[in-house]
């Protein structure tokens, strides 16, 4: 551009008092690769504590680094194995109603609510890093599982098939678990943000609660989809056939649970009532039924139990195709769903006891409990909320609670298993429902209404399309799948349910990638003026007692500089000028003569970006305005040094601060005004 | 979190010098909806011009606004005519040879390329804001429609179906341009980065280069695909039946062809060599195929062209499935990539000349030519490359040039349509490579490894995947279509290859998308040193000079936080002051106190990045570290303000710059140490 070998004497005399702009020392490409990638996959610097050790100090922190009780083990003491046996028989309590509950909600035999709770326990207490997991199954994961499978199997007509796609679901859902952590791709989990987490949570809850109007009610014939208005209609469609009897004995035991976790929310040391209400509900119910033999009268009961621990189940695993594919999208969409809950809540409490847990190690630990339980019987398992709080709340020190746990249900599975024959299946929905009202976290939503709209928009979006999925989205997009699906329409109407809660959730996460691609691709850019009586430059709308500085225009600009967003910034920044010189034409003021670009929050440039700044400087010079950097970080700097940029603007017109630079341009402005504007107003002449 | 209420004497003091951060004045929610909506889709601020305008006034103005002609056409003078007359005609000495190439790409009759160049550049001329851009077929489009296009229907065995489909696809291409303009919703084509561009470019240019040696070669059969391996392996099995004739005549074509291109690009006033260059090799060739009668020993030649104006054709658009579905689709990608190219050409001769084009407007012209011409037997057009850039150098002044190009080729249409019947298809050919070899920007991909490597990762990525698309990417990508497409397979090798291309454009937008995801995902956080003799903070590593604050840990993110680095952001701050505390024990130095964020940089936060700050106050306040934040932006402030996070970390603790956060920190370091440090250290009791 020639501009570089012009000597700008005055500007020159006046740097000499600034600070001149570094680019960073340059660095061979291999290493800032290898840098960028341990920031991406290593961030947490898992290696650190290898660092100067003998080799056999090395692998013994490695196999600690895979198996954590090898680390805690050592130290644990009779005052830990106390209350970890307080909180373990609390949370087995919880957990077998739960498991049993649960996995009627899958369609699963009740039993695999038990085996659930015994081996994955185990595993997770040796591999887990935090103290305070309750392993168990999911509600959300069990609905889902018995949704998407159930389009591919019927579980009554076919049970042993269905419970072999389950096993698959489940050691591919592990698989899937554990490769994301060996791979160090957790953070894929960190793209379900906190507002999605809400809404799909709650709608899920809804879901679910009221489908266990079928239980409360109990009603034999219930339509297959999990939508709001067809479960109503369903519901209400069979008035003469609700069983009052049931919905009686649903009523109270449902007010009765309510009742104990109220009480365990406002006085927090009566925790355990709540946590033992759900056994106690158990307990009452079959003995109500036992004695007044009201399995006669309307009310289902569970009915046998096999007696027994886990049976092996490796051999079961179906890999033939067309259950193969079923078998891996299932594991994918629940094994992902599950794994968020699961780090979500160890996260959780372990910042409430100021310890840290690595989400990569955590999906590891998952991963396996999973694929081990697969082999054994068990289906999805992971960290649910009720439980887990449950476990904190009894005072839990370690993961042994989860072994105290394990120890308790095999008990109760070898032992115990024919008390629950006669348990009334509208008590376990009575559990299911009072756990789920917990998930409806309405005050979270009211908090992002406050904070932040577009996170309400995202939750609520979540939460719609749970509820109403297939109703009113279904009208817009089950038409676009119809057209494209051309798959053997076994169960239509669950089917079409199935893809569009897919659907829903790729549009939930389209949506969070959105706001992330507008965040970028519509930067904001705002004016700077100056603070009275400082050389500080801010905001003229954060700030409104910010002065102009005749005759420059200071603009910030609040995003990394790429080729989403470089034809925007283009036209923003024109539009900016113009702006500028009809309000000075306006009031008669100076005439602009600078325009300064604060870089401080322009974390990276890339190639279409420097092709803007190009672009940006032609305007500006053909407007016979000078173009001024401010603060470029040390990425650009070393950008615009590579693609000369450097050398179109002048090196001279780079400043560390905006205030040195205003403080050169206005020294420029009032000694040599009339040169600057002639001699660098058409340097694009040069070209 | 109880610490609002507490007083700090000390700090409070100091305070009354330090400039305190302000909380923006509160907006209405539909305000500053209505401003956030404004900035997305209007950044331009199209109605600017309409403000205190009469009504009559203002419809004018908005006539003018789609009919850019009626702003300059009253302006047009004697002198501009004289200029744009002759560029005019260069550019129809270019378009005929072009037009007729290009449609032989596409499968179609040659004379449509004629039609192409007459209705759409009229329209053109009175919608399109640029100056420059010339109206045309081009190659990439014209290949992409023979090839999607070609798998729904074969184009010898079904010419007349063919032939409407590809009025279909340019209608519906047309109405996706239009909408796109209509609708704001131009800044997608900004997702289509200068590097995805160079690379996608020089790939197709490629791949119909190689297709170009079936003519040069005078090859008879051809492989369907376009991938290199396929092409050379179809081209050298055939050894024996290549045409020397054909061969030679094509070279020395080629040679004259790049020949004048190399001497107009060194001598730029001699620009019309070049631009004659094609049409003058047509007229040789025709001559010298009439003379020797070479069409009778393997020249091929086009043949019979129709002679007359373009037929009617908005009464064959064919709208029943299932060509509909290919036709849409068809009109959809090749839409874009055509857009693409018009919208980036006008734009870049428009920065030449400098005046502005307005790319919403742009599309909308461009939508409508198509709609219109795909009503006149016209496929899809758009602004060539090489014909704008001969226009531009031919020296047009306005749209008109297009005008006198479309009168030329309506004379040729009218009257010389039957000199072109002993052109050899050798010519057309060479003009086709000759245009093609200089899309290969192979400068511009070494500008992108200079100056930014990831970007010539990507550029890259598209050129392989173009070239080598079905080869390398198809062994691992074919598998999986396979299993996914029940569709019936008509073609089957070409239709793989194509869904490949497509596939291989869907992963480049992508890679494109998820470099900005990972830059969201991973942000650079650095730590702040204080430039010696000055109260500024800046990067340790860029500024090498800046020396460490004793007992304060100044921390700088560099990008919004967001859910998607929230996690990320905690365990990166975490690592940081683990770090900072590791070096300070070694060298024995003050303990470290206080941790300031920079927040200069951090454009905007979300609810899980309030939590993650949260959870840092949490950590900090346990290690007995405080918290300081400086310079939040106006959006930050005002989310922190509405969670009353302010409340949580103290409003006295949040200043305007790093420095006199440094100053106040210092202060209180050296006058109650002791006091702060046990008072604070464990906040978290309170919670």
């Amino acid at each position: 551009m020639g501009n570089a070998d012009y000597v700008y004497p005055s500007t020159n005399e006046y740097r000499q008092c600034a600070h001149p702009v570094a680019v960073p020392p340059p660095q061979p490409f291999f290493k800032s690769f290898k840098n960028s990638l341990k920031e991406t996959f290593f961030p947490d610097d898992p290696l650190r504590q290898f660092k100067n050790k003998t080799p056999s100090r090395k692998f013994f922190l490695g196999l600690q680094y895979f198996l954590p009780i090898l680390e805690w083990g050592p130290r644990y003491t009779f005052q830990f194995l106390k209350s970890d046996l307080i909180s373990g028989i609390t949370i087995a309590s919880l957990a077998i109603p739960q498991g049993i509950s649960y996995a009627k909600l899958a369609n699963l035999p009740p039993i695999l609510g038990l085996y659930s709770s015994f081996i994955p326990p185990l595993i997770y207490a040796m591999m887990g890093s935090s103290r305070d997991l309750a392993v168990g199954t999911v509600a959300v994961a069990s609905l889902l599982i018995g949704s998407m499978l159930g389009d591919e199997v019927n579980a009554t007509e076919n049970p042993a098939l269905y419970l072999h796609l389950a096993f698959t679901a489940t050691f591919f859902a592990g698989l899937l678990q554990a490769s994301l952590g060996l791979l160090r791709l957790g953070f894929i989990v960190d793209f379900l943000s906190h507002a999605t987490i809400v809404g799909f949570m709650g709608g899920a809850a809804t879901v679910v609660i009221l489908q266990q109007l079928k239980g409360i009610l109990g009603l034999q014939h219930f339509t297959q989809s999990t939508d709001i208005i067809s479960v109503l209609r369903s519901v209400f469609s069979q008035i003469h056939e609700w069983r009052w009897e049931s919905g009686v004995l649903g009523a109270v035991f449902l007010f009765f649970l309510l009742l104990s976790r109220y009480f365990s929310k406002k006085r927090p040391k009566f925790f355990w009532i709540s946590a033992m209400a759900p056994l106690t509900t158990v307990i009452l119910g079959s003995l109500l039924v036992y004695l007044t033999h009201a399995e006669k009268h309307g009310v289902d009961v569970i009915g046998n139990l096999k007696k027994g621990l886990n049976p092996p189940s490796f051999g079961d695993f179906v890999f033939t195709s067309p259950y193969l594919t079923t078998a891996v999208k299932t594991g994918m969409i629940t094994g992902i769903i599950a794994l968020a809950e699961g780090i979500a809540v160890g996260r959780s409490f372990a910042m409430f006891k100021h310890y840290s847990i690595d989400g990569n190690k955590e999906m590891v630990a998952i991963g396996t409990m999973n694929i081990v339980g697969s082999c054994f019987s068990c289906y999805l398992t992971t960290g649910p909320f009720s439980r887990s709080a449950v476990n904190f709340n009894a005072g839990c020190k370690t993961a042994m609670s989860n072994v105290v746990m394990a120890i308790a249900v095999m008990f109760t599975l070898l032992f115990l298993t024919p008390l629950f024959h006669y348990t009334p299946l509208v008590v376990l929905s009575a559990i299911i429902i009072s756990a789920m009202l917990g998930l409806i976290d309405y005050e979270a939503a009211i908090h992002l209404w406050k904070v932040d709209k577009f996170d309400f928009v995202v939750c609520m979006g979540a939460y719609i399309g749970v509820v109403f999925a297939s109703v009113e989205v279904g009208l817009v997009i089950a038409v676009y799948i119809d057209e494209n699906t051309n798959e053997m329409n076994l169960f239509p109407s669950s089917k079409q349910q199935n893809s569009v809660i897919i659907l829903w959730c790729k549009m939930q996460v389209a949506i969070s990638v959105l706001r992330l691609l507008l965040f970028v691709a519509r930067p904001k850019t705002f004016v700077l003026g100056n603070l009275p009586n400082s050389t500080i430059y801010r905001s003229v709308e954060q700030y409104p007692t910010t002065n102009d500085v005749p005759g420059i225009l200071i603009l910030q600009i609040d995003a990394p500089i790429y080729f989403a967003n470089s034809s925007y910034l283009r036209e923003r920044i024109s539009r900016w000028i113009d702006e500028e010189e009809d309000k000075l034409k306006s009031t008669g003021e100076t005439s602009l003569q600078y325009v300064i670009f604060n870089m401080s929050a322009v974390g990276n440039i890339d190639t279409s970006g420097i092709s803007m700044l190009e672009e940006v400087k032609k305007i500006t010079d053909r407007r016979g305005l000078k173009l001024v950097l401010a603060n470029p970080g040390a990425e650009v700097m070393k950008k615009l040094n590579k693609s000369k940029f450097i050398e179109t603007i002048g090196k001279e017109w780079i400043y560390l601060t905006v205030g040195e630079a205003v403080e050169a341009c206005n020294y420029k402005l009032h000694t040599c005004k009339p040169d600057a504007t002639n001699e660098d107003s058409q340097p694009w002449n040069n070209v």
